[in-house]
């Protein structure tokens, strides 16, 4: 560990180490002491963070999906099935739809149900105008605990679009 | 009573009290006992029931908006001021934002604001169709606890579209 | 209005009007005068209101379902399918899972929801000692809120088991 | 029929039934047809109406607890008598904690929950500008959702505080 | 850092920190960039994780409560042993009063909650195809959102089960 | 490993590395293998981790909050500047409003409003034993659903009053 401190000390003094991210973790960053909080400002400067948080996503949600699938219970599988269909085209567009499906997300504040449309809202094109016009009804007819959420749903929307990192201008 | 049975009968024979609706109040049918059930039948035959589920509506929200605002709290007045501006035509237009209180409404159960909300999509001119599926996202989305507040939904709808009674063949 | 009351009055007392009900809707009485509360108090030695608080509740729900369903939405067919198999007999038998659904149904606070599984629970054959361990489950997860719902529930339960009225003796 | 109206008319206009109050029941007026409509409004001179809102509320829920607490759950009487003691003075008085259990049901969206708090605010003084800002907490926190359930907690207030009738003036 | 990867895979050929888990917290993994990628799934080889789900929600739950407790309000503490009492054999067996809770805790969608149930249900033999059967219930009756809630109950499920690690094979 | 675990004690023993954490993120300690749960015990003996929950709280609301703002969507503005104006002093205080928030967010399981909530309580000076009476309005009305938000929050309440670590002798 004293090596392994040390060898960080340099690396940020040199500014070697860019594909490392920060350990952020759930909604917040992994504090370290003084010293590796100095470690993750570095950290942050590489472009992994972001994409990561929609990988973890998917990949988790993919992993577990196929342990409940495994299990065999047909209403389980006819209700994913159906949860499928719900979103295609219709007498309403897609686009649409994912937009319905997102703020009825958001106002029962279901983080992982919002990352799951906002990843087909993104899939079909709605720009980010449009997108926090969504936010609004949903805090408006939600409330302010709905802001919570909206803020992961910003975040998410960022790494979808791209974002490396979300960083405050001291 | 037996008495008063007749006299309605009678004054139904002379489509005399054709402005009689049935004693719906709530979200059922007043029950009487079987003589008086006859007389249900006889006042289901006249217009008004239907459009009345939206005057009361809409009377009762208005006195009771009346009521709120008359006290001058002004987070409620702002509150309300911004929930209207949220629908306004935007990035989305009007139809799609109606779209989207209704389905929040739906998720979160509440049956005034799906009134309310189901009002703006007919003005608007949204089909049967395409708010059925409104509908059908907000039933997948929140589950089988949405359906009573679909079959109110419903039963507004069909009154908004100048149905005069709901009735089911047997 | 005199002659109204005197000739209930005197039907009440010949026994005619059996069927009559009060105008019990929704969770409350309807409150007349001093005078017609006499009335309803006449009214009230019939058998008929228990009873129609579960005709009215059926009678309502199979009306609306047959609107909502002749909107030939796919969606929402399937899910109401998929909803009557999840309640069939398999790992689980039919009484625990219409308890599951039961007290599902309390802590979201559905009274419709609450309403149609102590039907099911009155069908099949669950005691009423059971079925108030469930409401304590109820009440204990989903805490005072549930309360209201559990008064309705109780209601309901005891029209299910033929009850005619509830009274308190003072 | 016409009789019947004709009666209540001339009842009416000798001030003879007083007692009588429009049938108001859930959340809107019985609608009659024109006429019974007049028939309202003259019912709607007495002073009962609003004072009935709260001993229908008083009374149902008396009658109810009777019958839950007759079947002897141990959890459910448990759970009752700490609810009460949940509201005794304590490091918060007696006030402060019946506004926090009026905003936890408003947030929660419990009409009879919000009853049963407005009835213990005004009982401890609590004034309506202090009210109102419990209300505007409410629907910050909770959203426009919280709306209806704010119209029928003023109306509730209005009631406790002797209002007789509440109309707009056109 | 490329020293660190090293000095770990060195670690790793020689079969030495097989105590060492992936630092998998909250849902999701620690993604770190790419060397440290192929590092996890080093770590990933161990049989640590599944375990430590349990553990760490258990001491998390322990220690917190006696923070609670120890402030002794006496409202908190009854509730807390009315709590347990709930699910006492009664006319309902522990096995049936646990499923209530854990399907309650789903609808609700309280993840701590469910697995607190989750763990009672394993430890009173309660078979996987039953448990799906309760998931069932609660995602018929809750809507989509309750799917990712049934995800975690799924990996700690398994986790109960004795599981090592949750993959998929590609 | 041994070499790590062994460098580490070295470290902590010379006090070089005070400033370092437990990776404890999101609601649970990272768990490690046997040996470096060991390393856990050493590193919790600094103080960070209870000062750092705070930090991170508001470091990410603080960010994100940014985000959302930089998209100017005009009703989220507002509703933000309105969320504020809420908790003025006005007919009820400050620390009257705060608990207000506070028992509205529990109730309604937002961890990160609680925390907000929490910290507004703490610059108000409100004490533990107001709070906690809070604490029981919350999971009365709420329910047993409330807990596990209720350990959160007790767990955010001893950071801000400024707990080093919170254990439990065993």
């Amino acid at each position: 560990m004293y090596v392994f401190i040390k060898l960080v000390m340099q690396v940020s003094q040199i500014g070697f180490i860019k594909n490392l991210v920060p350990q952020k973790i759930g909604y917040r960053n992994v504090i370290y002491g003084k010293q590796v909080l100095a470690l993750q400002t570095i950290f942050c400067t590489n472009n992994y963070y972001m994409a990561d948080l929609i990988n973890e996503f998917n990949d988790y949600r993919h992993r577990m999906n196929e342990v409940i699938l495994g299990k065999n219970n047909l209403v389980m599988k006819r209700l994913w099935n159906l949860d499928t269909n719900t979103y295609e085209d219709g007498a309403l567009d897609k686009k649409t739809k994912e937009m319905l499906g997102l703020v009825a997300s958001m106002v029962l504040r279901c983080d992982d149900c919002i990352k799951y449309h906002l990843g087909k809202c993104f899939e079909l094109g709605i720009n980010t105008e449009a997108l926090y016009e969504v936010f609004a009804v949903a805090n408006i007819v939600g409330g302010t605990i709905v802001i919570p959420h909206t803020r992961r749903a910003a975040e998410y929307w960022e790494a979808l679009n791209g974002a490396r990192d979300i960083s405050v201008e001291e």
